[in-house]
């Protein structure tokens, strides 16, 4: 039974998507244990042990690489580790891992941090900060632009394969509409953002831990992410 | 020879103090070719056919895994690519490799995008913006935190061993002054720092194209990497 500490956010999702996509089902080959980023659990010792970073998700596979608990955090390296331990969504030749590694270092690297500040300042900052706001969604609109370009060439993100480039991807791209993407823009991106939700396993991973989010935007909350309770010192 | 496509920033650094921490020599085994990241040339079609998100580095091996070249980018699978192909700095077991991993993925899902905004609103946007330069310098002081919890408990980010977390993050920490960060608070970071930047592969990789790198304040610099051009639609 793997654990995994997770939300339901885009970087929770993946690892929702891949262990159901490897044929992991919840409740019977995986848990879901919510990290209540609302509600501070992030900053609690027993999770910051597994995730110094106090970010989800993280994860505990209690047959590690030597028979011992091993535990991961950082969803790309989650992944990597899931693709490894399954032989799933990751090539074996060596030219088209790389093919996928670049891809799933976009989306970690570029993708996912700059649609989270351009969700930060189109949704959560107390105020509207036009020049924020403008930065941050013309580089969502040029990295969908990217993914458009890429998609209109491969069926899927890293070439004729899906591979966690697409389950890394999939989560970050869902909210759209709040980016201020125009989907009809990328035709590309559209249809295989279609084929993607179409999957039973997608279906499923993105529905973990939903049923207990809440909106983020009560006082506790916006303290507790953005404000003094994220920036204090910890040991 | 290896070619590098590449400029005098933190993820260009990376990739040349990777190359001459393998025993790669600057003009004997690899090229560095400047893309001027502030006269547009991330744009240009040669460019964008190997680096399809418009961003620096990205390498040609002309040795490739089959013997073909192979085209790489996104620093952070280029770093996973040479420790691959020279067996350095990526350990060979599965539990101390995951720890390099999740540090690596650390370095560019937060600490380089955070630091990167932190920059960006600090130095370059056009207006002071105080809830921009409050939220980014918070999170870069957390992250800097993060750094020294680690590094109290190890003498390298991911454990025992120098490794591509360690090259991977250095880059983007030799900024701090810059960043607001007073590197008194983080002691354990302090040495580590230290102890990094006195690696001779390290003195000669941070040196690369540095005699190239102009200030990136004028207006046509401004364009390319934070206006209009930058946004332009592309084929």
């Amino acid at each position: 039974m793997i654990d995994v500490y997770s939300w339901a956010t885009p970087n929770g999702h993946k690892i929702h998507i891949m262990l159901e996509e490897c044929g992991y089902r919840l409740g019977k080959d995986w848990l879901a244990h919510p990290i209540d980023i609302g509600a501070g659990d992030q900053f609690k010792p027993d999770f910051l042990k597994i995730s110094p970073n106090n970010k989800i998700p993280a994860i505990v596979d209690p047959n590690g690489p030597d028979g011992k608990p091993i535990s991961i955090f950082e969803s790309g390296a989650i992944l990597l580790y899931l693709a490894a331990k399954t032989g799933k969504f990751l090539p074996k030749s060596t030219r088209a891992k790389y093919d996928v590694l670049q891809w799933l270092m976009f989306q970690m690297g570029g993708l996912g941090p700059m649609l989270g500040q351009n969700h930060h300042f189109r949704t959560y900052a107390p105020e509207k900060i036009e020049y924020a706001i403008n930065r941050y969604t013309n580089e969502a609109k040029r990295l969908y632009g990217v993914l458009d370009r890429q998609l209109s060439k491969h069926p899927f993100i890293a070439g004729k394969e899906y591979s966690i480039a697409d389950i890394a991807i999939f989560p970050w791209t869902r909210n759209w509409k709040n980016q201020g993407i125009e989907i009809d823009e990328f035709p590309h991106f559209k249809k295989w953002f279609e084929k993607i939700s179409a999957r039973p396993a997608v279906r499923r991973g993105v529905e973990v831990l939903t049923n207990l989010r809440k909106p983020l935007t009560d006082d506790k909350a916006r303290d507790l992410l953005f404000g003094a309770s994220q920036y204090q010192k910890r040991k």
